[in-house]
């Protein structure tokens, strides 16, 4: 069957979309691909849909191939089961919620896995139906705070998860690795330039989990790798804590008038003058900057917490939202150290900090602040600070988080190099759940020895809808899109250019003895300038072009490849066969 | 790829779901093809899913083949578009509303009119862009009152709606009828008994409709049929009102006590032993009933509706519904009694009733009383009726309803002859709804003069999710599931019984070489007693059972039909060649 443009619903758009920020968002719209229909809310269009199918397909075949067993769950879902793991009230507002007309609570899936612990629970009972493996391709819901970029952030948007239940741990890191292989080869078939990281397993739970990254400067992960092959999402660095170091020939620490020092730069600076080290300058690195954050907990509680970190770094926000999580981070505003007099913004220095002092407010600090280590910070007086600060001899924090930036040059924390810094796009996420949500369901099976046990389970997500804006985003360029061959909507776009009626009988012959070979058409046959049928084959982003003009005349037409540019003229009367050999291969 | 049941995630049941009414929601449940979440609310299984995916294939040729474009909307949805309509407060409590986080009202998609209407305004803006027909399959929302029968009637469930738009209204019907035509080959291709009845259009709105009913027992839906071809549901049947009489002959309005006369039987019978009738006995189609509602509107408010009918007649709830729509129908209590003494329960007569009455209760009556018809009815005083009230002589009603129960005999309204009333399950539901979106969503296009003009729509459902209950409604006997070939999960079930390494390894090989050819295979490979895989191949379904069992040492196999009962011997090394003829005609 030929798609004739002139009847295809789309239209091509000359403007961005107001908020286009990224390459997939603006093209997938102007394309006609997709249309917004609220923040984070998209419809597909006909092109849109058969790539959204071809996405589909490829992740239906790899998940078919592990032994993974299809089923769909609801969207709208009852609110017990997550409220027995706690994640009800754990998601915060990330979670669309409702009512129905009797009052009863319910949500809109975001993830299923308490919903496949009861299935099974409800279906199986001994070792002999394991190992499992479930999956839905399905549409999710979350209510972003920041829905952004079109589909590749979304709050309504197609899933594939799938849901492993083995009776021990090697059957669980065996499924595992039988989804990390298939999601390399679903990435692979997307043609997506990917990398898998480390990464922190968040509300989920669970041990281990490792994502899927498609490389691209837009995506909203940042990765770290180093020379050595290590791989973490920047929220799983961890920092190797150094040696502790002998202090024996330290001072007493001395507090020092640091008026007039606004920034890390000019504390360092006066120090140095003032008060030089005896073996080398004094650096940002050695100044202990303590940060106070707000956190508000699930269920609206707002505690304090105080971060000490060498005054060189920030704290990475998105670190320490992976860290506290499910707690939400707010700043620690004016407000509130006018509750807090003994912090005096600025100038806080250990000592007022801490669960056992004064103002209660635990402190945690940056792995680097280990025993004997010599600190210039604040003296909890204004415009004063104190040198000579010695962790573990002057001042004794609550504990350790690594939140701190992980910055390009740092040391892998495996000793594999110094890493450098990319940014991705989330494209997929498997976890090693191991028994929490088993355990919180009570989904057990009998095992070989007549014992009832607790089930271990693995979970697995691909974002699909985000897939097709993942793969626009890297196959794309300033004139539109440009599809690899397995995702296209059509395999060839033919392009009818010219009033003659010898072009357009061509053309149309073309597109039906390529159609009759198994050849997806889409076939230019508008009433519409050459021009304007070239722009919109190059927004539209078919991998081939074939153009049937005026060469015609001389018996030629004119193929050109999307990605390549590239322009070769084929004999007419030898055009089909000699596309089908290239289409169909 | 063979399917082998020992490793099929499915589990058949001994035991009916407590709630299960109706054969589909039974054996659905039991034969592991979905299992219930909440209310109205169901997971598909992998044999549900492989059901479902079968149903959708075939309406998407089919919509494909009338030159239907696919698309997807979300399903959560703003409310704007529906507060321009009016729907997002006349759908009342069926409608699942809920909030984002920053409070932005959305609701969960019943039917999709408004999204089309905007998506075409959006993009299109000419005659020439038209006729254009745009579907989706997709998951829709209803809040029901009383979800039923499993997946008959549920609250999330899978929908196919399109959406014509045309310039004019012969476009429309032009629309109008491809669809009807491809819906008819829905039917067909799903082996449903159907037929094709009037519609009211409802909340939906528009001129003209059509329902597609599976003919079951179990059905909502009742509809009549007459001889000559009249078919309509319930809802839709119009009583055409007779002629008027000529009342010059009969006498004035006379009160007569009527105590101890609790039904209308006794009245009649009162009235015709004291006050007889001159010309022939009075019947209960000669006393006139007179029944208050309060109707809830969907703004919260309350009022009264009075209705006229003749005595041998039930107010039919479900025509009355329609008829009010969106109003919903609630009864009329001893409060509302109390607070209204001019009504006597019980003796309700027309002069007490009417927008102009004392009460000022709006005063509806049925077609057939029209002028000059004769009655027995209520006095307004406890224990008293009046004779030979006569309608437009002694009372004027305000004017007609149609709600009375149609009964097996009434008069077609076109003639046709009597009418007979069976039960039905609504797959389908065309319109033609005219202008009102349009015009209420703005969507116009220049037409040939360049002039603009209001598009005109129709809408169109298909039950997907129902469907597959629907077919298992009729496709089902005392011992499971009876799929017919297009929609089964899989062609073949074969049952490999007996412990004998002969019979599994024929069985594995029978089944490779059928699933090589393309035949779809369950393959019961479980170790367990023949008994028990017989049954479960009943309630299972698949079309054709293979038994590879004791016969084998007589070189024989054995084909069951489920849906005859029939079995027949082939010879095992000519089985895999007659089976394949058999299975893929």
């Amino acid at each position: 069957m030929i798609t004739r443009l002139s009847q295809l619903f789309v239209r091509t758009l000359r403007e961005d979309p107001a908020d286009a920020e990224v390459a997939s968002h603006r093209w997938l719209v102007r394309a006609g691909y997709i249309r917004r229909v609220a923040p984070g809310i998209y419809s597909w269009l006909p092109l849109g849909l058969k790539v959204l199918a071809k996405v589909e397909r490829i992740v239906r075949d790899e998940m078919d191939a592990i032994g993974a067993q299809e089923v769909r769950f609801p969207a709208l879902l009852p609110r017990e089961p997550y409220e027995t793991t706690n994640r009800w009230s754990e998601y915060g507002p990330n979670l669309f919620r409702l009512k129905d007309r009797k009052g009863g609570d319910y949500l809109l899936g975001p993830t299923h896995e308490e919903m496949f612990t009861l299935l099974v629970k409800d279906l199986y009972s001994s070792y002999k139906d394991l190992p499992l493996t479930l999956y839905q391709i399905q549409t999710k819901y979350r209510d972003e705070a920041r829905p952004r970029a079109g589909i590749l952030r979304g709050r309504e948007f197609v899933m594939k998860d799938s849901y492993s239940f083995d009776v021990d741990d090697a059957g669980l890191e065996a499924s595992y690795q039988r989804h990390r292989e298939a999601y390399i080869a679903i990435m692979n078939r997307l043609g997506l330039e990917f990398v898998i990281v480390q990464a922190t397993s968040g509300a989920m739970g669970g041990s281990a989990s490792e994502e899927f990254l498609a490389i691209a400067d837009s995506g909203e992960d940042t990765f770290v790798r180093s020379p050595g092959g290590y791989a973490a999402n920047v929220e799983a660095v961890t920092v190797v804590a150094p040696e502790p170091l002998d202090y024996a020939d330290v001072g007493a620490p001395q507090r020092i008038p640091t008026p007039d020092t606004p920034t890390i730069q000019t504390l360092v600076d006066r120090v140095n003058a003032e008060y030089p080290r005896e073996d080398r300058p004094w650096t940002g690195a050695d100044t202990l900057k303590n940060v106070v954050f707000t956190l508000l907990q699930p269920d609206g509680k707002r505690t304090a917490l105080a971060i000490g970190l060498p005054g060189d770094r920030e704290v990475d926000l998105k670190r320490l939202e992976a860290a506290v999580a499910p707690a939400e981070v707010l700043p620690f505003g004016d407000e509130d150290f006018a509750a807090n007099p003994a912090l005096k913004k600025g100038y806080i220095g250990p000592e007022s900090l801490g669960e056992n002092s004064a103002a209660g407010v635990p402190y945690l600090v940056d792995p680097r602040v280990v025993t004997g280590t010599r600190w210039v910070t604040g003296s909890n007086a204004y415009d004063t600070h104190v040198i000579d600060l010695v962790a573990g001899r002057d001042f004794t924090p609550d504990g350790v988080i690594d939140v701190a930036e992980v910055r390009e040059g740092d040391p892998a924390p495996d000793g594999s190099g110094p890493l450098s810094l990319a940014r991705g796009i989330e494209m997929g996420h498997i976890f090693q759940l191991g028994r929490k949500y088993a355990e919180a369901l009570g989904l057990k099976v009998l095992n070989e020895q007549g014992k009832l046990v607790t089930v271990t389970m693995g979970s697995y997500g691909v974002g699909v809808s985000r897939a097709v804006a993942a793969v626009a985003e890297s196959s794309s360029d300033e004139r539109g899109l440009v599809w690899p061959r397995e995702l296209a909507p059509f395999d060839v776009q033919i392009l009818a250019t010219g009033k003659d009626a010898t072009v357009s009988d061509f053309a149309e012959k073309l597109a039906l003895e390529l159609s009759a070979a198994g050849v997806e058409v889409l076939l230019d046959d508008r009433k519409a300038s050459p021009g304007v049928k070239f722009t919109d084959a190059e927004i539209l982003g078919m991998p081939t072009a074939v153009v049937v003009g005026r060469g015609l005349a001389d018996g030629l037409v004119e193929v050109r490849d999307r990605a390549t540019g590239e322009r070769t003229e084929l004999r007419a009367d030898e055009a089909a066969e000699q596309l089908i050999a290239l289409l169909l291969p």
